[in-house]
């Protein structure tokens, strides 16, 4: 009764920064999503997009619209989307304010995959159950626990969400 | 509605094995749990009890007893246990027979924590949210999949959890 | 005949980087040498003194006074710098030009130790033999091989070390 | 001055242990120093041959034999040997009592590469400055230090190398 597919829209955020040793920040290059699919043995069937790679600071209406084109667009009922956790309550909202008849979990990470210490791999597996038992709606999945689109916020100081 | 408290019962399997210097062989001598939910930056509230640290081809009947016991005992209705692979099936299945009114998540690893190529915590988010989602039952989350307790077997080839 | 004391002056660079969860960048908080050391096993006596911890392109006549300063002052003849690469080579020739009757390497990283991929504990250890077998002078210690002061220059276009 | 060839003798030992899923335990597959020398950005000339991969507890004086002949006839006078720990002092001995006119420096770890606490990159790196700088002669390279093949021994307690 799980089984089923799952789209994974890519739209960058912390897991995929890496470090740029020419200019010594980290930087987007590509998605490590696969990798990161790889290393946790995931048989589910997962279908990747990369929409794009930003910064969820710098994310535009254009790319909102742009995420729910694509949520819309896609065969599968079962989205996650993989994001910056800065502005990703607001994307819940624009979201989960158009009421598509799909489930939506968004992820993200406080620490990027590439570093020792990240909470990547957590992350995405706790949001790739949530996306498969939740009914229709969208959803925040992050620090273990599952928020509605209309019940999220980023607690900036602590880097952790909270309901609210 | 998902804030709720969760049981963590641990009893070994490959998630906590370590290198032991002195032979040069993997073995058991503390839980790593508390430390993958620190990285998991993880804020549900989960209660860690150490039932045991065993492999699980060493698992006995008495052993499957004491987690019956130690889930049924539990205040908490959603139960997650950390169990090795290998046997992870029958465990499930010991479970599922009793029909405790709870939901009761088993997972493992194929890779130990202290690897660097682990699934440890990619598995530990992946039943997490699970046992938070899930009706009362007995499941096992593994390869980024739930199984329902009958329907479940470890293909030993692949390293893979099916249905069978 | 290898047993000396070392001195270890941290200048920052590279190996110290740590991701900033706040701002999403990479800044300096704290060295990890000790940590490096650690990891290491090391038993040879190390006495760490951070002077500064800077990128390499913000360091001033000044930071490479201070460091010729500490070198000058330590009780120690050997002495290791960690520091950052891009202006190594500069630091090496102001302190190849004093002639103090020490031997001094120079090393860094391109990768920060947090990263999984860091060539950081590689670089300390190359570093840590090469300043105990060493006569009086200043070496750079970067990509497996010594470079003297006066015959080393980064390209930046391969982010290796090279004579020249 | 430095730039010169070096073969690096594989014999196996902690640094290649890698966990095997199938068993549970760690066991040999594969040399992993190539990817060690990746991470390190190592452009030192290294040639890697491997002779053997054991745990150094079921090497035989016929393996010490083979290393002393693949050390003899390699073109390089600079010889790392990859090793277990156990018995590095004894394989130093026999090298060392058959003086070679080479620079002959056994390494090792007492935590395999694949965990992320190995001390394996440092080891690398200290063992492959100590030969590029040593006179002729049988050197163990660990913990930070070099050892005279007749003045090295494993406490075994400690795990880690000692004068004696």
């Amino acid at each position: 009764m799980f089984y089923v597919s799952i789209k994974l829209l890519v739209a960058g955020g912390t897991i995929d920064k890496q470090y740029d040793e020419l200019t010594g920040n980290v930087i987007f290059a590509q998605t490590h999503i696969p990798e990161l699919l790889t290393q946790a043995r995931c048989t589910a069937p997962v279908t990747i997009e990369t929409v794009f790679l930003k910064d969820s600071l710098d994310m535009t209406l254009e790319d909102r619209q742009a995420l729910y084109i694509q949520a819309n667009l896609a065969q599968e009922d079962k989205i996650l989307i993989t994001h910056g956790t800065d502005t990703m309550g607001e994307t819940a909202r624009y979201l989960g304010e158009r009421h598509l008849q799909k489930t939506i979990v968004l992820l993200g990470a406080m620490i990027p995959y590439c570093f020792k210490q990240s909470d990547s791999l957590f992350n995405l597996g706790f949001a790739l159950a949530s996306v498969q038992c939740l009914p229709h709606g969208v959803y925040v999945a992050m620090n273990g626990q599952v928020f509605t689109w209309d019940n999220v916020v980023k607690n900036k100081l602590k880097g952790v969400f909270e309901r609210g």
